[in-house]
């Protein structure tokens, strides 16, 4: 198996009720490659400056990321600069120069087309498409998006979630997008275009996965969020959510409903690890184990047993 | 083992995007004491006025509630007229008369105080602390709070606080009492205070439980929201989820931790059937059958294996 993302690599300036950073290493595809990479071999097409500090590429290089797809063209790396109150739910857009990731058009490597399993992030659906029908025998095509491409691109991001199998996407995307306050009918609607699964992102609340299976039981899961008493930078959550999740699928080899809950549990482990600080620090050194230890945990926060009868 | 509620009883009129009610049974004690009354008998402790209607009294005498505690004075019954948008997480208070609510000084008929169960529902926290204290040997107090009572009378809250067992509160008024943005460490300042647990109720995101317990496995529990596609009145969900946790544990007898993530389950199964229709509609013929399928669902839905070292 291996793993192939298309997103963004940027250079993020964030500020936090706990702290701040300046062009520190962030974008869609960074976040997912780094997640992704602790689970199977990732595959990465992006576009960055001729700014691009080599250590960043050091880094990626330093785990098992295909870097072959990742552009190097005369300009500025994609900059974005945001800013986090305490609720720490949502961010404020200070500054955003998409410089070369505003002409940026993915090119696979043909090696790259072999991959079984893609995470297609946040970029314009058009693209999204492109690549999607590219990959030759895709086993899971995940999709993220934004409000920007509901508003501006439905058609196009519409044809992009019906190539998809999953959809990830924000709780406030998804009845923006299902044009409904009930997450369970923006879901249905979701459904309805292809994909057998969506998780929709809740942030502190966890995230929801809702199935086209045929039984009520087999069409929802939730999972909580790991509980943190100190978040430093919520940046890269919902990305490394999803490179949890892709990445033990990828790992697993299966997509069955029972490795889906799993692998959002993995999600749910690795985005809370991203969150305890700026970029992609937490990262860098986190362990298997640490992520065991979670893992279990969050089976001890969830489970509860049995009736036995007793009302 | 028997329970016993203090709250309000009261005439509702309320409107949702899909219908409303005119002078519908409502209040905290009425739903905390039709949801508890399916798991064990609950004793009553509220006020109403000279013109609350026979029928209402005739529901509640029909389960196996004592009300003997509940007066009857001269005056009009307390009244809430409340609205909620689509959103259904918020209710717009559109009046409030107290009438024979604002004098209202809870009396307890002598038989009441060998209740081994107490709820305190939202009321004035120096009558929370007048009825604590005429208990004989309570096993588990619960308390419920609000907004008002936190900004008006703090420390006489503070004083409820720590003669309760398990405080229910919403998740804003929680960050409210606690002074901070994180729930973990609003529940630690509680649990302080006191409490064994603390129970967060999120609405649609379900319920957190906290507690002082020595490990950090036995410090969290999260339960979902049962998901519901169409939510006709949100009024009452907290008191009867409160009535489902209480009813169960007097119901098993025991406080252990098992059986408190098993009596949350029971609260947010019996809420999710309270805000499928107006006042208690739904409650009133509501069966353990139906319990136990949604409690059997419940586990589906947050259900998952372990590793297998997979990761």
């Amino acid at each position: 198996m291996s793993i192939l993302v298309v997103g963004s690599v940027a250079l993020d300036s964030v500020q936090t009720p706990f702290g701040k950073v300046e062009d520190a290493l962030g974008g869609s595809a960074t976040f997912f490659a780094t997640a992704a990479s602790l689970y199977d071999k990732v595959n990465l097409v992006a576009v960055v400056g001729t700014d691009f500090p080599q250590p960043h590429v050091d880094f990626l290089q330093s785990r098992p990321i295909d870097l072959s797809g990742l552009q190097r063209v005369e300009g500025k790396t994609f900059r974005w600069k945001g800013r986090y109150d305490y609720d720490l739910n949502s961010a404020q857009t200070l500054d955003t120069q998409l410089n070369v990731f505003a002409t940026f058009h993915p090119k696979l490597p043909d090696h790259y087309r072999d991959a079984t399993h893609v995470f297609l992030a946040n970029i314009d659906p058009e693209l999204q498409v492109e690549v999607a029908q590219q990959i030759k025998a895709p086993k899971l095509i995940a999709l993220d998006t934004m409000n920007y491409w509901i508003d501006y691109k439905r058609d196009a991001l519409t044809k992009a979630i019906s190539l998809a199998h999953v959809v990830l996407i924000n709780e406030a995307e998804a009845r923006q997008y299902g044009n409904t306050f009930s997450l369970i009918r923006a879901a249905r609607k979701i459904l309805a275009l292809g994909p057998r699964a969506v998780i929709v992102k809740k942030g502190e609340y966890g995230a929801a996965l809702f199935t086209n299976g045929e039984s009520l039981l087999s069409q929802h899961f939730f999972a909580p969020a790991y509980p943190l008493e100190k978040i430093a930078d919520p940046t890269g959550a919902g990305d490394s959510f999803a490179g949890g999740f892709v990445g033990y699928i990828a790992r697993r080899g299966d997509t069955s409903l029972e490795t889906m809950k799993r692998a959002i549990i993995h999600g749910c482990v690795v985005a809370s690890f991203t969150v305890e600080a700026f970029s992609v620090e937490r990262l860098r050194h986190l362990t298997h184990e640490e992520i065991a230890t979670r893992y279990r945990e969050m089976q001890h926060f969830t489970h509860f047993e049995a009736m036995n009868g007793a009302a």
